[in-house]
């Protein structure tokens, strides 16, 4: 996780290309960039909270960070994934193309972005994001003590049992097709 | 108050089901929540301003957290009161349905929300929402010393006084049928 | 810059009206006002990085509060002016006017405004804007010891000078119209 606050202002421009299923910590990495490519087949999101796991708090607030609090909180405390189409529509994707031209559609973009004079985006997006990202550093102490205690109680061992149960079965064509393993609760 | 922000954060899912005029501390209250449904006749806001009355802190803040600071200013600026139907243009409100049917809707969301694993969904809302809520139980003690001044302010006294002879007169009548006694500065 | 942050929590009511081009510290002061009117023609926002010059930090984080992180972040990282129909759609301006009636339009907007109990609105927009403006203000001290480190970078001054260049050959008549000297990176 020290990886993805780095990932954050990193002096490089960052594009994540996104081809299919992208739950959980690809979401969170993809939120990491500058610029989300994806196919148009697929679905995104952090879908903890349906494991019986609670949605780690800066991946969270990221999320916030990025399509509004309001819209974040619906979708982390249902755990629901969505479709390109709905990605796009919340901001949560810059664009959305066939699953065949994702990293041509990603590379065209940081042909743009790589023009734009370098120390000078360097700067500016540490400006933007350094604050949200040392209080995520500071976290990192106090949160394994946490999820450890949640991790292991009843209620989430028997959510996640399920949760493989149903993924080991015959779940699997469901996700190859980009689509979750478990239809979240719909609001 | 204080049970406000405790709301905020209720391991519990809320929903606000609203019928008719909802002004000032049913907002605030309703903006706790994790849901609104909303009659389709009716008006939210914080027109507290429109009163002479500053909007408490906090209740402009969550306001900002759930509709964008630019919104939130526009409409607390001004004490404007909104309809059903631009509150959920804006995000203040998930549904907006007749209303004889607003209790019936929200037992249907809620009856989703209850599915999701509770611990996880607990623990989440708790690392989304517990920042601000700590700020704002901080803020109780600073509160009341400055609305205190504010409300013994002449200007104050003026503006309720003169609120208070309009409520009494003839404006009854617009509040039952959910639209605010006066007209907010349009912008 | 100091005189910004006051702007920004100014116990007046504060319109900007922008007539043509609005690029950096132009776009800075009119975010600082609680409504902007712009000419139909015409160009805004914070296009330092494409001039080798990082972003003051709350100036773009102010940009954040107004139109939302994501939507700044892709501005501000790639330096693009925006038309003054983006800026309406993005939520930069309230109104887009004739370039005719853009005085008589925020003149408008004064009147409404001035209407609404002064005091109220006082320490409604301070209680709102506060937090904000108090870190800007401690900012005050660390910035120009960065920011005088990365104006005399080489790559700065090699990019400075060639957008002096840029702009003292033929590009005036381009921004005479509205339109920024040099089109921005697109996404």
């Amino acid at each position: 996780m020290y990886t993805c606050s780095r990932l954050y202002v990193s002096r490089l421009a960052t594009i994540s290309a996104i081809r299919g299923a992208c739950p959980a910590g690809g979401c969170m990495m993809s939120m990491c960039c500058d610029h989300r490519v994806m196919s148009s087949v697929g679905s995104i999101g952090l879908n903890e909270v349906q494991l019986g796991i609670p949605v780690p708090k800066y991946w969270g607030l990221l999320m916030a960070k990025l399509i509004g609090a309001k819209a974040a909180d619906k979708l982390l405390l249902t755990g629901k994934l969505i479709s390109p189409a709905e990605a796009k529509a919340l901001g949560m994707v810059d664009q959305v193309v066939d699953k065949g031209q994702v990293l041509e559609a990603a590379e065209k973009v940081m042909a743009q972005l790589v023009k734009v004079p370098g120390g000078a985006v360097k700067a500016t997006k540490i400006s933007l994001r350094e604050d949200f990202c040392s209080a995520w550093q500071k976290y990192y102490v106090e949160e394994p003590r946490m999820a450890w205690a949640l991790l292991n109680s009843p209620e989430t061992l028997r959510t996640l049992e399920a949760a493989l149960q149903r993924l080991s079965s015959g779940n699997k064509g469901g996700q190859s097709n980009g689509r979750p393993a478990q239809p979240a609760a719909r609001m």
